[in-house]
C-alpha cells in the first residue's frame, strides 16, 4: 500500500510505539502527519503528548487532544452495559467498546483537516486492528488504512529502539528492555496481556494487577452501595446524582478498593486464535451487576429473555469491531426499546473482590407481592388455573409420549 | 379431577406437607397410596418416612425410598453443567434440575406398582407443579395427576395443622408456628423463598442461608484446587479422581467453607409472576466456572459461541420442566457433540465468598503459544493476512458507507 | 366465571354462532351486550349485522361497525411484512394478524361504552381465543373475559341451532345442516379448516377455495407487474400509488385471477395439538416476495441475516397472540430500523399458481456491479485480499485439525 | 506463495480454465500435478478429461475421475434437507454443499499420492475459493492452496485465450468469444451468474436456463407424485425404493418436465458483496417442500420450532463453507436427533413451476384428529383448560397492563 498520501490522522498516544510510528510514516509515505489523542479515562497525562508531537514535527493546529470521557460512557458503555453485554460469558468487553469512539473521532478529524489517511498503532495478530479499521471504513468507505504493524519492518523491540533512537525519538528506560506484558486502558477496564501471560496455566504475577487492590488486602468490612438508574442508565451512586462518566469513575474508585472485577480470562479472537489477557473492570463489574438488579424486577420476562438470547450476538459484535454496523444498531434498537422503565434503586454489597445485589426497588416494579405471596392473596392469582395452563402444556408431549414411550 | 383413582405414587418427603397429603389422598380418592422419597442428598434422614408411611398405612412393600445421588449428578447436573447453563443469566437451576428425575423415578414405580396415578406436594404458584408434571406427561401420557395443593380447601396453615391433628399426624413444634420462609435443598444446592424474602428490597438475613458459612466468615487465607475434566465431566478435585456425587460433595465442602454461591434474585416464573429466592450453590458454583476454564483452551470459537447462543434457550426449557422434550434432548445433542475434548485440569482460588480460575491446561489444547506470541513467531501466522481479511470483512459496510454516510 | 357483568362488548359478526352468543350473554350474565363488528375487508356486508343486533335488543348506540381495512393493512399487516414472517416455514399468520386489531378496538370500545366485560366466538380448542383474549389482558389487565364456547353446554350444532330457533334467531338454510369446513376471512387470506379438511392425507376438495382460482384454470399467458416500496412498505403497483389497503386489494384480485397464494398446512397450534388448514393469500403471496426481492438489494448483509434469524421468533409470537408484548414490540424496533432504505421497484411474474421476482432496482442499491464483475473492476475489489481473508477464517479450523484429525 | 511445490492436486472438470491451470502449475512450480475429477451428477462426459490430462503429461496413475454421486446426495444433500436449509430465504445452496465432498476427496488423494498442495479453478471474488480452502484447511491444517485466479496475471479472456494456444490447449469455438454468463451444475442444481445475469433488474434470457422448461411450455396436465421418507430422508418416490442419487434423479426429471426450481435472486456473499445468480433446483424443490411435509406430522412442535430458529444459521454455515467445522456439526447433531420419526408419505402436485403439498401420512404421525376435530372429542381435550392456560400466559402481561397502559 504505497499509494499517493498526503496527510494521514495517526491514533497517538505519545508512548513510544506511536512516537516510531509517526515518524516512520513522516519517511515512508512523505506525508504530513496529524496526531490526535483521546483522553477516554486512561489515567494517564495526555499533554507531554503534544509536546512529543511538537518536536516531531507535527503542526500545532494539527495537534488534537480531546476529552472523549463523558460521550465514552454516555453512549458506549452505557449502550453496552443496557445489553448485559459479556463476550464469552465473562468478558465486559472494556477494550473494544472504545475502539469506535477512537475511530469515529479520529474519521471527524481527517474530515476536518482533509486528511486522505488514517493509521493506529494496534498489531497484526490482535482484535484491535480490525475494530478500528471496522469503524474507519464504515465510517469513510474511501479513507486509506496504515497499519504500520503490517507493513513495516521493525518486527523486533531491538528493531524498534534502534529505529527510534535514529530519529531522536526519547526511549525512556522502561521502554528500553522488554516489557513482561502491554497493556491497555481506559475508563472502563485495563487488560494486560502477553509474555508472562502467555502461558494459561501460569498464575497471573501480582505486579500485572494496576487497577485494584488484591482482594486479599481489601478492606475487611463490606461496603454497601446503591446506584439509581433511569430508563437504564445509572445516575446516581449513594444518592448523589452524577454525570455517566463521574458515575463510572466513582464504581472505579469502590470497586478498586475492594479488589472487585479482576478476570484471568482465555478468549478466541476475531483473527481465529486463543489469547489469554488479563481484566480488572471494576465499576464495570458492579455496574453490570447492578443493572441486571433493576432489570430483574422492571423488565417482563419476555424482553429479559429476549435479551439474554440476543446478548452473545451482541457481544460478539461488539469484540469483532462491529458497533457500526446495521445489525448492531438492529440490536441495540430492539434493546433500547425495553429500556424506558428500568429505573430504581439497587443495593449493592462489596467485600473481598466479590460484588453481590441484596436489594432492589422501583417506582415501575413488575414484582407483586399480591400475586407471588405464600399468603392469602385474596384471589389475584387461582392457583386452579394452573392445571389448564399445565395441561395444555403437556399436551404435544402427552402425543409425542403416546407416540414413543 | 374426582376420577375413580386405584392407586397413587406419591413424591413423599415424611415432612408435615406430605404427610397431610398421604392422608388427604387416602381420605378423598379412596385409594392406596405408595410413596416415594427420593435422596437427592438433600442431607436429611430419609428412613423416618419410612416410619411415617407405615403409621399411614402405606403398605411396606409400597414405600420406595431410593437413593438417586450418583443418577443425579451423573445424568442432571454434568450434562446441564455441560451447557454452561444460567437461568436470567445468574441461577444455576439447582431446583429446576432435580424434578425431572423425581418425576422419572415416580413413574418407574407406578409402572412397577400398578398405580394409575401419581402426586406431588408442590403447590399451585410455583414452577415445580409444572416440571413435575410435564414430566410426569412426557413419560407417561396417560397417567392421573393429583395436585392437592391446587384442589384441597386447606388453604391456611392453621387448617393444615387442624387436619393433621385430626388424622394423627405428628407436628414437630418448629411446625406449628409459621415458617419465616420454605426452603428446597439437594446435592446441588439449596433454595430458600417466601415470608421474609418477599419483599425484595429487604436483604436476606443472615439465618436464612444453610449451606455456606458468611463470606465474612470465611478463612483468612484463600485455597487453591483443582479440577480435572474428561469429555467435559468433572472427574477428579485436587488430582483424587471421584465419582460424580462425590466430586460435587467435596466441592459443595469446600464452597461452604469459603461462603461460595450464594445468590439473592428475582426471577422470572413459567407461570407468570416474578418471585424472590435466595440460592446456595456452594459446589456447583465453582464447578460451573471451573467447566467454562475448560472450554477455554478446548472449544473452537465456532463451538463456543453457538453454545453460548443456545444456552439462553436450554436454560429456560430446564426451568419451565421441558427436559423431556424434544427441543431439549436437541440442544443436549448438539452440546454433547462440543464436549469429547474438554478434557484437562483448571486451577482455582477460593476466597472469601468468590472463586476465579487461575490456570487451566490440556492434553487438547488450541491454545497456540506458538501463534498468539508477541515475540517471533517464525512464520506460524502472517500479519499481512490480517489486510485482506479486514478488506473484505469491511466491504459491506464500505458500500454502505457509500450509500449512506 | 359467573361474576356480576353489567355490560359486555361482543366481537359480533352477525353469524349464527354470534348471534347465539348475543343472546346467551344477555340471559346468562343478565348484562347489557355491546356488539362491535369490524370491516378487515373480510368481503362481506356489515350493515345486516346492525338490523340483527338491534332485533337482539342492543341500543343502536351500542352497536358499533367500524371500517378497519387501512389500519389493518398499515399497522398490522405491513409491519408484519417487513418482518418477512412466516409460521413453520409457511404460512403468512393471515389468522393472526386480524386478531390483535380486533381486541385493541374491542377495548377501545369497552372503555368508551364503559363496560366491565369483552366476548368472542373463538372455540376453547383454537388459537384466536389465545390471541383475543392475550389482546384483551395486554390492553386492559383487569376487564372481564367471557368465552362462550368454553362455558356453556350447547356442545352441538343441534343443540346450538335448538337455542337459536328457542329465541327467535334467524337460522339460514344453509346453516342447518353441518359445514362442510369452516372458515375464516379478511383482506390478507381466507382460512379453512375441519370436517373435509381433517384427515392430512385427503386432498383438499375443490370447493373449499374461495379466493382464487385454480391455478389450472388461470391465464395462460403469465403477467407482470410491478411493486413499488418505500421505508419497506409497498407504496405503488405497476407504477400507480395507492393507500396500503387498496394496494393489498389490488394484488388479492391479480393474484386470485392467477390461482395464488394457496397452501395446504399441518401446523402446531399454541394449545398444544397440530392441526390442518388450507389457506388462501393471494395478494399477501405476492407482497411478501416482492419484499423479499426489494430487500435483496437494499439490505445489508448483516440486517438480513440477522432478521432471518429473528424471523421465526417474531412469527411465533404472532401465531401464539402476542402482538402486544415487549418482545414483539424489541423484535418490531429492530426490524423497523432495518427498512428505512428498503426502497424500489420489484418486478414479478404472475402465472399459474406460482410467482417470481424477475427484477428489482432501486435508488439505494447496495448492488455494485462494478464490484461484482467477472469483467475489469478497474481495483474495486482486490482479489489477494481474498487469501488473507480465508488464511484467517481457516486459522481456527487449522488449529482444530492439527489436534484432531 | 512460491513456496516449493512437490505435487499438487488439481480439481480438474477438463474445461478451458482448468486445463489452463494444469499448465500453468506445472510451469509455475515446476510440480508434478495430479488431476481429480468429479462426477457430481454435472451430466458432463467426464472421460475426455482423462485424455486432456494424459496429453498434458499427467501420469495416467495421478488422474482419479470418482463417481461421488451417491455420496453426495446420501452425506451432503440428505443431511443439509433435514435441516430444511434455505439461504436468505430462498436459495437451496446447490453449489455451496457439493464443494466440501470435493475438498474432502481432493485431500484424500493428496495423502494418497502424497502431494502437499491442492489447487482449484475458482476466482478469487467468489465463494467457492472460501468454501473449498475451508475445507481443505479443515481436514489437513498444514496442505499448501494455490488459488492460480489470486496468484496469476491471466486477467483477460484474451491473456487466458493466449495462454492456451501458446500451449497447445485446444479452445473449443464456444469458449474463443465472451460467454454470455458462467455455469456450475451438479445434481442438484445448475447456477448461472455473470454478464447477460449482472443487472438485476434485467430479466434472465430463456437461453440461460438449462435444467428446466418454460413453465409456460411445461404439460397442461398437473402430474401428482409420492415421495416417502425413512428417518427423515427419502427413500422411494412412487412407491418405487430408491438409492438417494436415484431418487433425486427421478425428481430432477419430474421438476425438469414441469419447470420446477427456477430462482432469481441477488444474494450476499461471504466475501462482502452482493451478486445476482440465477438458480434451478428442479428435483431438490421438490425434496424440500416434500420433506416440510412429511415433519408437518411427525416433528413435535418443540422440535420443529427449533430446528426452524436454528436453520439460517446452519444455512449460513454452509453458504460460508464452515461445512467441515465443529458448529455446524453440533447443528447437524441437533437436527439429526429430531429425524428417527421422520417417516411416511407425502403426496404432492407438480404444475407449470410450481409443486404443492396435498397429502401426508405417517406411522408415526402426531397429527390426532380426534384431539383437534370439532366434532365431539369425547374428552380427549378438555376446553375449560385453555381458560387456565390463557390466564397464566396473560398474567405478565396483565401484570405489565397496571403498570403501563
Amino acid at each position: 500500500m504505497t499509494d499517493q498520501i498526503n496527510r494521514v490522522v495517526l491514533a497517538y498516544s505519545g508512548g513510544l510505539d506511536t512516537s516510531v510510528i509517526l515518524k516512520w510514516l513522516q519517511q515512508t509515505y512523505q506525508c504530513e502527519v496529524v496526531t490526535f489523542t483521546a483522553d477516554l479515562g486512561q489515567g494517564e497525562e495526555l499533554e507531554p503528548a503534544r509536546k512529543k508531537a511538537e518536536l516531531a514535527g507535527v503542526k500545532p493546529e494539527h495537534i488534537f487532544i480531546d476529552d472523549l470521557r463523558e460521550e465514552f460512557v454516555k453512549d458506549y458503555v452505557f449502550p453496552m452495559m443496557r445489553a448485559n453485554a459479556l463476550y464469552e460469558g465473562l468478558y465486559l468487553l472494556g477494550t473494544s467498546i472504545a475502539r469506535p469512539l477512537i475511530a469515529k473521532r479520529q474519521i471527524e478529524i481527517a474530515r476536518m483537516v482533509n486528511a486522505d489517511a488514517v493509521s493506529h498503532g494496534a498489531t497484526g495478530k490482535g482484535n484491535d486492528q480490525v475494530r478500528f479499521e471496522l469503524g474507519y471504513y464504515a465510517l469513510a468507505p474511501d479513507i486509506k488504512v496504515i497499519a504500520p504493524w503490517r507493513e513495516w519492518d521493525l518486527t523486533s523491540r531491538t528493531k524498534l529502539i534502534e529505529f527510534a533512537e535514529a530519529h531522536q525519538i526519547a526511549v525512556s528506560k522502561d521502554k528500553r528492555g522488554e516489557a513482561p506484558f502491554s497493556t491497555d486502558a481506559n475508563m472502563l477496564h485495563t487488560s494486560s496481556e502477553g509474555k508472562v501471560l502467555e502461558d494459561p496455566w501460569d498464575e497471573v504475577p501480582d505486579y500485572v494487577y494496576s487497577r485494584t487492590v488484591n482482594p486479599e488486602d481489601a478492606p475487611d468490612a463490606p461496603e454497601t452501595i446503591t446506584i439509581d438508574f433511569e430508563r437504564g442508565d445509572g445516575v446516581a451512586v449513594n444518592g448523589v446524582g452524577m454525570s455517566p462518566a463521574t458515575l463510572l469513575e466513582t464504581l472505579n474508585e469502590m470497586g478498586r478498593r475492594h479488589g472487585i472485577g479482576r478476570l484471568d480470562l482465555v478468549e478466541n479472537r476475531f483473527v481465529g486464535m486463543k489469547s489469554r489477557g488479563m481484566y480488572e473492570t471494576p465499576g464495570g463489574t458492579i455496574y453490570h451487576l447492578a443493572h441486571r438488579g433493576i432489570e430483574q424486577i422492571t423488565l417482563d420476562r419476555g424482553a429479559a429473555h429476549l435479551k439474554d438470547e440476543l446478548m452473545p450476538r451482541y457481544a460478539e459484535l461488539l469484540y469483532n469491531g462491529l458497533w457500526f454496523s446495521p445489525e448492531r444498531e438492529m440490536l441495540q434498537a430492539a434493546i433500547d426499546h425495553s429500556q424506558e422503565k428500568v429505573a430504581g434503586t439497587v443495593r449493592l454489597k462489596l467485600y473481598k473482590g466479590s460484588v453481590i445485589v441484596t436489594g432492589r426497588k422501583s417506582p415501575f416494579s413488575l414484582y407483586s407481592e399480591k400475586v407471588v405471596t405464600f399468603e392469602d392473596d385474596q384471589g389475584a392469582y387461582d392457583q386452579r388455573d394452573a392445571a389448564g395452563f399445565i395441561k395444555l402444556n403437556a399436551l404435544r408431549l402427552r402425543l409425542l409420549g403416546r407416540r414413543d414411550r
